[in-house]
């Protein structure tokens, strides 16, 4: 699934700038990629883009109208339903990580089918995979993992990919969720796949490439988490990553949506390796992304010091520091 | 999904018994279910039951008419069709364990709809599952688990059940596969569950019982199975068992599908124990079930032994000795 570029970014009429989070990261990571924004009515969102209605997208070049947006209870309202009709009509594909499928929709099914344009519902797979091989791919690989849910794993592989490009480094950002797959235009969104194909699609999002080219493998759930540690082993055997950087939340109490305690950050070093060696028994701990933002500076550069000196790893806020001390380690570790 | 009783087993017009494994493991498991069989000209396979007309069924009580064969590339053949039709017209439900949904064929779509009949097309899942909690839930529960993929976890399982039932013990099988789900009438094919969901649906599969009511669990792939490792994980998450058996076959030079060598017993021991405990600290591997068929009695037996001295565990082939001694351990360890 390859989204066309650039887009429009439909905001709809949300009451608040977190509902739009996908709109603003992919204005954070592809603003080259964005013709600007479409709001409605009464819209309290805002990612800053010229306000453009969809003859204007058009005429700027847009190819895709993404809903960069979540929609209370799931439910999409009709006055959705109309601009994204009017959107197929004008000759836009739509793309949405909504929770239900635009296909769903007589009249969007419809005006697609009608105007000969795609529906993109990145939380739905209609590919077929293969299962999982296990026999190791040439080309490089990094796999953000994690001490649990939404702690920094997308966040810290895109800055990742960025440092990389900045140091002529060979790379693709490979997107596992559907924010994601919409920030870069493709990819899969994992947790929606076959539960038997898990390690299957993931060896598909990442295919032979060159010796040195790395993909940096968006990482999903934790290893510890109850709920979804069977998606994470998944991804970590079918990516078989050489390199991984564990993301961490260090104020997080319990983990997200259960009452189990966060692992340490050492656990998720020696139970990623020892899965891990599975399809790769060269996987190694290069570094540690930690979200501080709940600590004061001061406390948050001690605390980066602090796990850096006991781990014996490079450790970094990538929106505080950046990650360029992660990428120097990849390169003293694999060259360039 | 509980698949109505007694059952028609459809045999089609296979040319050997393999292809009819799935109504020879119902015969084998629940021969109270059938009421016979329904043979095509020109059938080579035979399970010992009486073949009977769809009417002759009818007549009999049988409530589902279950294709229990596998069909060559997946392909359903028109004379299949025609008579799963006339099944729905005589008034019994179909279930099927087919690569196919019944429900993709419009004849057959049509006549369930018009005579108000079931289609169980048990290798997929329309169940809206919760995401997994990993909260403990009370009652006994028993996983096996194993090696490799098809080492005896189902039979193993089977085996338990029926076992523990003669000691009195109150327990269920609880399948998850597609071979098992027909054969016990209820269950799930957990690897045709969505990725985010494995665990909580084998939660859903093993619900709150009473304290000393055992569920016993029929497990799937292996930890150590680069393909599928993630739903025996997720798995081992929703079961949170308290005891396990681990399934082996000693013959088999590499993991099923893929080049990579079969873990030791020891492994899957210590891995389950490793992984399992997440969600249930009290989790202890109980016994030994090996798949001898490819060995001489005499060597079966002195393996059995050695192997039951080596781990401190009984040790069985559950179609050669029986599994009466793992049945004596869980009492022993969990009385009754």
């Amino acid at each position: 699934m390859e989204i066309a570029k650039p887009y429009l970014l439909f905001l709809g009429d949300v009451q608040d700038q977190l509902a739009a989070k996908t709109a603003m990261g992919i204005v954070d990571w592809r603003p080259e990629w964005c013709v600007g924004q479409l709001r409605l009515a009464g819209c309290k969102a805002d990612t800053g883009l010229p306000d453009l209605t969809i003859a204007e997208a058009v005429a700027k070049g847009a190819k895709t109208m993404v809903v960069g947006v979540a929609n209370a209870g799931g439910v999409l309202p009709d006055h959705w339903v109309t601009e994204i009709v009017a959107a197929l009509e004008a000759g836009l594909d739509v793309a949405t990580g909504l929770h239900k499928r635009l296909n769903a929709i007589p009249s969007i099914a419809g005006a697609a089918t009608k105007h000969h344009r795609k529906l993109h519902d990145v939380r739905f797979s209609d590919v077929s995979f293969a299962t999982g091989k296990g026999t190791k791919r040439p080309g490089l690989r990094l796999l953000t993992v994690g001490t649990d849910c939404s702690v920094g794993k997308k966040y810290t592989a895109l800055a990742l990919e960025r440092e990389m490009h900045k140091r002529g480094l060979s790379c693709d950002f490979r997107a596992t969720g559907q924010t994601g797959v919409l920030i870069s235009g493709r990819g899969l969104a994992l947790d929606a796949v076959v539960a038997d194909f898990i390690s299957g699609a993931a060896e598909w999002l990442s295919p032979d490439n060159d010796p040195r080219h790395w993909d940096v493998i968006e990482g999903q759930g934790s290893l510890f988490h109850p709920s979804f540690a069977g998606v994470t082993l998944g991804l970590l055997h079918g990516a078989q990553p050489d390199a991984f950087i564990v993301c961490h939340e260090p104020t997080r109490a319990t983990m997200r949506g259960v009452k189990h305690p966060l692992p340490s950050i050492a656990e998720v070093i020696e139970r990623t390796v020892l899965e891990g060696a599975l399809t790769n028994p060269q996987i190694a701990c290069t570094g540690i992304a930690i979200n501080t933002e709940h600590l004061s500076e001061e406390v948050a550069m001690s605390y980066l010091k602090e796990t850096a000196e006991a781990h014996g790893l490079p450790c970094v806020d990538p929106i505080r520091t950046g990650v360029a001390p992660l990428v120097d380690e990849l390169i003293r570790r694999y060259g360039r």
